[in-house]
């Protein structure tokens, strides 16, 4: 079996390390950062207070980024970096606002808007700005991933971008960040964690280095994420799941994801389903669907969590979704034929090409139907 | 906790892959290098087909390279380097060839003997002519390690320098030039991958991804390297063994070896044990003075590989020695009272403080004297 491996990003975890981000800075010899962040830490005071500590590094910042944010967000974010000769950014919050500053950071270097690199296979110069990532979610993983996810609501396609200049230069991991998640947040970006580490796992780009950190990342999301969905105080807990997510990170980013997160992309642009809770709908029914691949591989992923078989991990998926009050059908959105015949017409995204068994209509029917 | 993680090395993994050495040089703007190799590669043709295939790219060999590579061979390397005008390096054996290579390309940089840098903390400079490491061992993981070990023999003294400029550019793992490796090697270089795999999991300086890698490594050893040791030309289970060394590599790179690595050495200089086969000597003996450090850490270990307990692991290890007829103990030698002295002294090495689990000297006497 050949593979190529390449893990670029410099990570920085613990408790309290945001506050690196200036020495950080110092060491890439930049001086003139954008912090691009999610709203609400212009609200409880963590952006004000990263500026302060940046003591004049940050000089600009950038706020208006949504959830599943928008190739226009991150045109808009671009245009700054240029306008005010911005030498690095900070992306601080979830994987909406790292994705759309690190597409801005890798945009900002031509004249182009993002739209021409999004779902058109042109290839983004390999120039872009330093980024420093700070993950406020746990979550998507994407400060070590060379993924950025868009979407253009316009054009009603929600697509990633793969590019080598997505990967930041440093990912700062600090799990306080974290503590203010609301339960809800927690548990759907929580199983996206789980759904990264398993369909990096059996995605057919499947690779050893990878297959290690997504045992390890999925081992621990099924023993912290109840916790931290309980507790968002519970440090340990939200300590692991910080662990869990970077670590998942790593198992997908060369392999790249599944049919979960082909299917995901649908039920978020037409349902409005947040992306983890999208993915984690059709998690159990696709492991089940990949159990009895490559000599078991995949039975062996869930005997190493401590599973007697896939199907008793697939269970244990249902249960964990159904406890946090995650989604675990589609019955109150009434969903009429011609939705459910859409449903399957867009789900057929190209990530559904990396899952290890072919995923036909019929599968595809299946699983839509038994959740109406 | 906090951790940091960095690993640069671009890997490439599979059977054939050695031929790839001039596309990978292209790739980096290389026009000179010098080809550094174990003497064995000058007799088996083997560095004779990586040189024609270099089409020119490789103007020079150097394959003065000992077992414990001395500081002389590597300044020798050195001096052709500076001579020759090389502006790469490939790195083609076991850790031996590795270490002298990647000590010789940062030395090269200077005007220095490597002696100044060997044992004294000099720090070397950050640049340095790139490597591509090509290990032939399974095995010392040397290719994605910012360590060289080498052995001033003049003033008995063998000590890893560790710096961030020995990282190779790129890591070919082809397990086909594995296949000649006789029986005895493949044991020895075999239970250096456990060492690793153990030491890296156990180290005081232990992190997560660091972990996740050590589990998958020393699972591999325990399933495959007793099948690779029987049948030289098992292909599949030369393949794992590959994939367990460069995986082990990664996992003690950054956490640093302990106990077992630190005992090596005095028994590598003073009484010519091979490197593997000298780690592998005192690793059940560690292994259950530390089973049950950290809230049982070393259990979960243990458990994760299929074991009841670290003892049955140990026992393990045990057997895998004795069945491929690696030393289980030092009696042949009849050390005298003051060899033992000399043996506790001399383990005193700094390695020996990354162990979880104070190691005294009544330890060590323990330990020496269950083996006399
Ligand atoms: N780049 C990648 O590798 C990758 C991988 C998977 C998913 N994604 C993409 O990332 C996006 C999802 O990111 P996400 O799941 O992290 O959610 P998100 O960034 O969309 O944030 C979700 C909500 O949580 C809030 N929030 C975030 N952190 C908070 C905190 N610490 N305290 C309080 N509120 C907080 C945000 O304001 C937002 O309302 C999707 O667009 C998805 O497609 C990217
Ligand atoms: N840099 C690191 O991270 C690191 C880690 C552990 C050990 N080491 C060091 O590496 C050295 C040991 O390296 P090693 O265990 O790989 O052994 P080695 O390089 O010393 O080689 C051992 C013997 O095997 C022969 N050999 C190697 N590959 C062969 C092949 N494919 N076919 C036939 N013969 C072959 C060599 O000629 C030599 O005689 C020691 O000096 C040790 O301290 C370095
Ligand atoms: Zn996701
Ligand atoms: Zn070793």
């Amino acid at each position: 079996m050949n593979w190529d491996y390449l893990q670029p990003v410099k990570i920085r975890f613990g408790k309290g390390r945001v506050s690196e981000i200036k020495d950080l800075a110092e060491a890439m010899g930049c001086k003139r950062g954008l912090l691009a962040a999610d709203p609400f830490f212009f609200t409880n005071g963590l952006a004000d207070r990263i500026i302060g500590d940046s003591k004049g590094t940050l000089v600009g910042a950038f706020g208006k980024i949504s959830p599943n944010p928008d190739v226009e967000e991150v045109d808009a974010c671009a245009e700054i970096i240029r306008q005010e000769k911005i030498d690095f950014v900070v992306a601080l919050g979830g994987g909406s606002s790292m994705d759309c500053a690190k597409a801005a950071a890798a945009a900002a270097m031509t004249g182009d808007s993002i739209r021409e690199y999004h779902g058109t296979g042109k290839v983004l110069p390999k120039t872009h700005l330093p980024i420093i990532a700070v993950p406020t979610t746990a979550g998507t993983g994407s400060e070590v991933t060379c993924v950025a996810v868009l979407t253009d609501h316009k054009n009603q396609k929600k697509s990633p971008i793969v590019s080598d200049s997505f990967y930041p230069s440093y990912a700062i991991i600090d799990p306080e960040l974290t503590y203010t998640m609301p339960p809800k947040v927690t548990a759907g970006t929580g199983i996206d964690v789980l759904s990264h580490a398993l369909e990096g796992y059996w995605s057919r780009g499947h690779q050893p280095i990878c297959d290690a950190c997504a045992v390890h990342a999925a081992g621990l999301v099924f023993q912290y994420l109840y916790r931290a969905y309980q507790n968002p105080e519970d440090e340990e807990a939200r300590e692991k799941m910080c662990e869990a997510s970077v670590i998942a990170g790593l198992a997908f980013t060369l392999p790249k994801t599944t049919s979960s997160h082909a299917c995901s992309f649908p039920l978020t642009n037409l349902y409005h389903i947040p992306h983890g809770e999208a993915c984690g709908l059709t998690l159990d029914y696709f492991a089940r669907v990949n159990k009895d691949v490559e000599n078991g591989r995949v039975q062996d992923f869930a005997r190493k969590l401590g599973f007697q078989d896939v199907d008793e991990m697939a269970d244990a998926i249902h249960d964990l979704k159904e406890k946090m009050g995650l989604r675990t059908d589609l019955k109150d959105l009434n969903l009429t034929d011609e939705q459910i015949d859409e449903l399957i017409r867009i789900s057929h995204h190209p990530n559904l090409e990396n899952n290890p068994v072919k995923i036909t209509d019929e599968i595809l029917r299946d699983l839509y139907e038994s959740m109406r």
